[in-house]
């Protein structure tokens, strides 16, 4: 049951270091690409290996809908049949049916919904959704929640809480123990640091592998989520991980790892790299201005990824313009190598004690946006 | 001006031999991947090379309309704009601009006609034709005709013909002469014996580096285009390559070749992987097919294509159904593994002098059909 999680250095409240997994180490501050229906978009699994990434992200919701868990499991689970050995972290389902589902029926049991492919009824507790990561055959699974909506005020967002860690109880003893698997809890309350602190210690007396700040990035703006993250990361123990659910941009990271989170996952960079956004150092470049039509350079110059290495912003403007998938591929994989670059600084930074020169960098290096047009 | 080209070996009318070119050795017989639009749609250049290819081909209307051939001059050339530094054939465009464009108006200059992407006006002549596939840098040029339609009757087809020689004649003169580049005359006639044989005596006039054999594949059937291939190619210059555009189909490949073909390009097996089908030794496979969705078999047993050392049909049925880019990225690069594969057994056969029991082969490998069903 759970993993040794090694912290190597700290500076300030940023911490690095390496979680051991059966599956392989998983280097923090950690980024997770998502694999939502058992692939990262656009990308071969050793592609996203070659970016720098240790741990994938599934998503519950989608995989037990199509092609099912149980297909999965008789497949000889998901590492096998999307041909990524190393750890993946499922999440639990909640959130996705709550976002994506139609006919929802929420009650202290579960929630009760219809597929958004095929209007199938299903119903997902606590217990279902253990048993379907367990099926998986995730390496880090996640309790079973509801994701406080925003806003929300004290009385909705206490009533939301409580009920996710009922849940949290619901899965922790669902799960069991499975050695070399791992649980976390996730911590609801909103914004409200009297009710974070409340289910950070919920969460404590029940005992997870690692916890997840539940709730942000769900429309509160960086300022708010700042905000939670001053507080809210202390609140969780220190000698386990700290997960950052659905962050995020590259300056939400920066913040958030300097306030003690050490893993995260979102969807942007494959997502925004399939629309022919390109994430840099120096920003967000769209690559669909015609401003690169002609422009022979790179999209970000000294980057190892393909997209950079052999082909100009020209071509790049050119396939996404055209709608040709290699457009996603390049896109997807230039922007996944950023993101695993940027945690990469972040973790040698920590390291070295010198994370506010590195932050001071990052933001110099924004400040002055995309190179100049030809 | 012009290639070497090498017949090491003949088995009936069949040939196998190299063309060497600047940018590299062509293996005949020889399948091109299409790459219309400055890419082979969802594969990387450099794994449509490790699939076995030496040369691509590419299409002169896209590529004139978007990103225009005077922007890729200036990028550097085609091979450097989409990362693929061996050999490239361009067509000339005729045969798009009468499939794609609208308001065409064909006269003796050559064919106007409005883009299908913006609407623009554009002429096409073999003079603009030689001058786009110049700018491109292509390799191998196709002089500029007119794919004469199906079915035409003798004196439409004449009257195409003749259209298409003094095309031919006017493509050589525009050309000239192009250290390293080669230009390929056009044969047309449809399916009348004698005025294939004065298209190819008109050609062999002019003088070209290699011969297409154009007007079919455009619907007239396999038993069709066979009675024109039992006399067509031996009416072209036995030294130089002889190259059937558009083909084809697995079994057209092979019957052609066996009528002294060298040269084959086709979109099938790409465009087909996109839509869910996989070619193998037994047959075409419909991976969109209820029956794959619980079968840990590899699509195609003992390929050394990504799709098939490490998914399942399973697999492959999931991520087709479920829409993801991956399964056309795994699908086209088993296809284009698969037609290579054929075209090395070909070229293998012939050396040995065994063509017709590989043939023989080929046609009981199909006749039994995909594996069983789990």
């Amino acid at each position: 049951m759970g993993f040794k999680f090694d912290i190597s250095a700290r500076d300030g409240r940023a911490r690095t270091g390496v979680i051991a997994t059966p599956r392989g180490e998983i280097r923090t501050p950690a980024f997770m690409p998502v694999g939502t229906a058992a692939t990262v978009k656009a990308m071969m699994p050793e592609s996203v290996r070659e970016t720098g990434a240790d741990i994938l992200l599934g998503n519950t919701y989608h995989l037990m809908l199509r092609p099912t868990a149980e297909r999965i499991a008789n497949l000889g689970g998901l590492h096998k049949f999307m041909n990524w050995d190393r750890p993946i972290l499922t999440d639990s389902g909640g959130f996705q049916v709550m976002s994506l589902a139609s006919l929802r029926n929420m009650t202290e049991e579960g929630v009760r919904f219809a597929s958004h492919i095929d209007g199938a009824r299903h119903m997902l507790t606590p217990e279902r959704s253990m048993e379907i990561q367990r099926l998986l055959g995730s390496d880090i699974v996640m309790s079973f929640d509801e994701c406080t909506p925003w806003p929300a005020d004290e009385k909705t967002a206490r009533a939301s809480m409580e009920l996710s860690m009922r849940w949290a109880r619901r899965s922790r003893d669902a799960f069991g123990d499975i050695p070399g698997h791992a649980l976390f809890g996730i911590q609801q309350g909103s914004v409200y640091p009297d009710q974070r602190a409340e289910s950070a210690e919920k969460l404590r007396a029940i005992g997870f592998d690692g916890y997840a700040i539940g709730g942000l990035a769900v429309g509160e703006g960086q300022e708010l989520m700042f905000q939670v993250l001053d507080y809210a990361p202390d609140q969780l123990p220190e000698d386990k991980p700290r997960y950052l659910m659905g962050v995020g941009k590259p300056d939400d990271i920066v913040g958030a790892v300097q306030r003690g989170v050490d893993m995260f996952d979102c969807v942007l960079p494959s997502r925004s790299g399939r629309t022919g956004q390109g994430w840099t150092a120096r920003g967000p470049v769209n690559l669909r201005n015609a401003r690169h039509r002609d422009d022979p350079r790179p999209l970000e110059a000294g980057c190892t990824c393909p997209a950079c290495r052999n082909y100009s912003r020209a071509y790049l403007h050119h396939v996404i313009k055209s709608d040709e998938i290699i457009g996603s591929m390049l896109l997807t994989w230039h922007n996944l190598t950023y993101y695993q670059r940027l945690m990469q600084g972040l973790r040698d930074a920590i390291s070295l004690g010198k994370l506010d020169q590195f932050v001071a960098r990052f933001h110099a290096d924004r400040a002055q946006g995309d190179i100049d047009p030809l």
